[in-house]
């Protein structure tokens, strides 16, 4: 079938409606900022000129901020198979991640290593050399490669870390069969579901899954820096004490008692107020989401990604492009990732073309697909301006060279 | 002078055109959720359309979201006695607590306590909780009345962690008195300026403060849920190893390095990524401060407290209000309390009249004064309020009792 046969047939193409894009921008970039819902825009101004400017401090009850969190987790929940009262939206993935691990590491305090993938995203790496550092290296980190993670499980492992997704190369894992594995060595698992949520099918209460956490900014097109999220299988939940005990993970936070008492549930993993803002602009994203089904979402994905690896070929035959994401649909997330020596040049000629994927150090390209928004068309398209970006070596200039602050 | 001959006179007045207050509503609750800045809504609207919809990943770099943490901290470092290069907005109060926590026990590394006041603002005192837990009690909180933190600062004690100005009675505490005490006794100090960014002055170069944090959503009129602050000395920053060591803190975040090198200055304190929407509103908050004197801000401040509690005095009297906040002026921060055992009655009825101050248990009364949008004339009005709800036992009302998730 053609590009435009593809999105004739598509069932998703109505939601496209529902994103504001910018006219002239094939925006593949969905993995690193999701789009803006159009909805969006009219939410946060009700709740800066209704909600905070006239409601004021009684909208923490009259309008719903304080349940915020939960109710978003329990939306979240539903895209990644996670049970009501298993989830919270709150502070960044990274914070997050400290607290998960922290959780985890109380479930099994005679085990002293958390293991991990080289190459992981390296947030989730940092937070563990935090932990080192703060625990007067008590526990260790364990890096290797990622194809010998479960081999390494042995019986000093307390925790499993991993990104069910990876950052990079888009790479998927087996998510039962690796919490399976994790599980008869004794250890915990806390999975990274930045780059899975609302991506691809996730079934963490299948799989088995201790803790997770995620963003909320990438394909769930929560905005920038929108809130993340927090996974805590409930039979885990009473047996671990915050780390990040603040007040509002607190049972009583308005008794304003002197004795941290945990939250009985999911909420005692919060910790300061609530982000209002970015609450009201995750939850818009996440309610499209809820409206549109996950099989579909996962069958569009590979079609747009297999689209992009077939035309992309011969431009790997002749420019030297390395695919760095799996060959086999399986195992490949909602992106397709190339290595190639100029990556950095190729991608800011492409951005000025208005092809707007990543880079990644030290040399891959990145294109995300997000079902939501992306065509077929589009996705040809995209093909054909890094054809003419390479025949011409339009990359080859000077300013495509310049690294900015954020790549 | 009478209210409106102190307002005639006022040279804040002129900033009250600039909030957006709702109708027939007196707001003293700037102290728990700042008013909205009128300018808000049109920035937050830009964020969100412009540079979220149409910049989209751009932004990072083109529209500054990068630098924001870096940019608003250092305007916030100018209310509070800070150098640049020595703040960062991010996170909440309670993680910023634990960061600074744990930055200031790794100095001394000998010690073993954490030292507090009963009755601190919950999150600090449960903040320390949860790292007695997470070091096995290596780490110990030890908390004591409000008047014996000085005489407690043994040879044991490796943090001293106070609020300045107390959120509930309003106290301040003389910074550079207990600082200097502090520092004779071996110990470094964690001051919060939750209540005081924005509501009194602060010299936190002059007092030789250690490290400070700090709340975006209260006098600086940030936004529900707004970034809070945290300040390190410089002296310190290249000593301490972050705990919650996030990509953001990196020296290089973009390098997406295996190993974790924190960033040469404050930033190393940054976690994840920076909350852009939340960011936005704050930084229009702070900015509207750097147009005021602090001098007038505290000035008039006193004079807003000098006024109700003049006007109180009668009620006291006759109703059984016990005035909670100092007397005397140099030790009120920008709040009167006071404690009554039907103050959670109370105060629903003068919400129900539209005067707006809030209740915390078990018996306080809050009554905010934000110079830059509160007058003389509310102040007394509220008063007038306060005396119908008393003589007719208005507040003797079955739904004033009934108590709501946020108090």
């Amino acid at each position: 079938m053609t590009p435009e046969q593809l999105d004739a047939a598509d069932p998703l193409a109505p939601f496209r409606d529902r994103f504001a894009l910018p006219e002239g921008v094939i925006y593949l970039d969905g993995n690193s900022l999701g789009a803006r819902p159009k909805a969006a825009a009219g939410r946060i101004a009700q709740v800066v000129e209704r909600e905070w400017g006239e409601g004021l401090i009684t909208s923490w009850n009259a309008a719903g901020w304080i349940e915020a969190p939960r109710r978003i987790g329990d939306k979240i929940a539903q895209l990644v198979g996670a049970g009501n009262g298993e989830m919270i939206a709150c502070d960044s993935t990274s914070v997050n991640i400290f607290k998960t691990l922290c959780a985890a590491l109380s479930l099994t305090p005679e085990r002293d290593t958390i293991l991990s993938e080289r190459g992981n995203f390296p947030t989730d790496i940092y937070m563990v050399q935090g932990i080192e550092a703060l625990t007067g290296r008590r526990i260790r980190q364990q890096l290797v490669e990622p194809g010998e993670v479960e081999g390494a499980m042995g019986d000093h492992v307390a925790v499993v870390l991993l990104t069910h997704v990876h950052y990079k190369t888009g790479r998927m894992r087996d998510m039962a069969l690796t919490t399976r594995l994790a599980h008869e060595a004794g250890a915990s698992i806390v999975w990274d579901l930045s780059h899975s949520a609302g991506a691809v099918p996730v079934d963490l209460t299948s799989a088995g899954a201790d803790f997770a956490v995620g963003c909320g900014y990438k394909y769930l097109n929560g905005g920038p820096g929108a809130p993340a999220f927090l996974f805590a299988a409930k039979r885990h939940q009473q047996k671990v004490m915050p780390a990040l005990s603040g007040w509002f993970g607190h049972a009583e936070p308005f008794a304003f008692d002197d004795q941290y008492r945990p939250a009985p549930g999911v909420e005692r993993f919060m910790v300061g107020t609530p982000p209002v803002l970015g609450m009201a602009a995750l939850e818009v994203g996440v309610d499209l989401f809820l409206e549109a089904d996950m099989a579909q979402v996962r069958s569009k994905s590979l079609s747009l990604s297999r689209l992009f690896i077939e035309r992309m070929k011969p431009l790997c035959a002749a420019h030297g492009f390395q695919l760095a994401s799996p060959e086999l649909e399986a195992e490949r997330g909602s992106q397709v990732s190339y290595r190639h020596p100029q990556g950095y040049a190729i991608m800011q000629a492409l951005i000025a073309r208005g092809v707007v994927g990543d880079f990644r150090a030290p040399d891959i390209l990145r294109f995300g697909f997000t079902p939501l928004y992306t065509s077929h068309v589009e996705v040809a398209a995209a093909v054909d301006h890094m054809a003419q970006v390479m025949e011409g070596g339009e990359w080859d200039r000077p300013e495509y060279k310049v690294r900015a602050a954020v790549t």
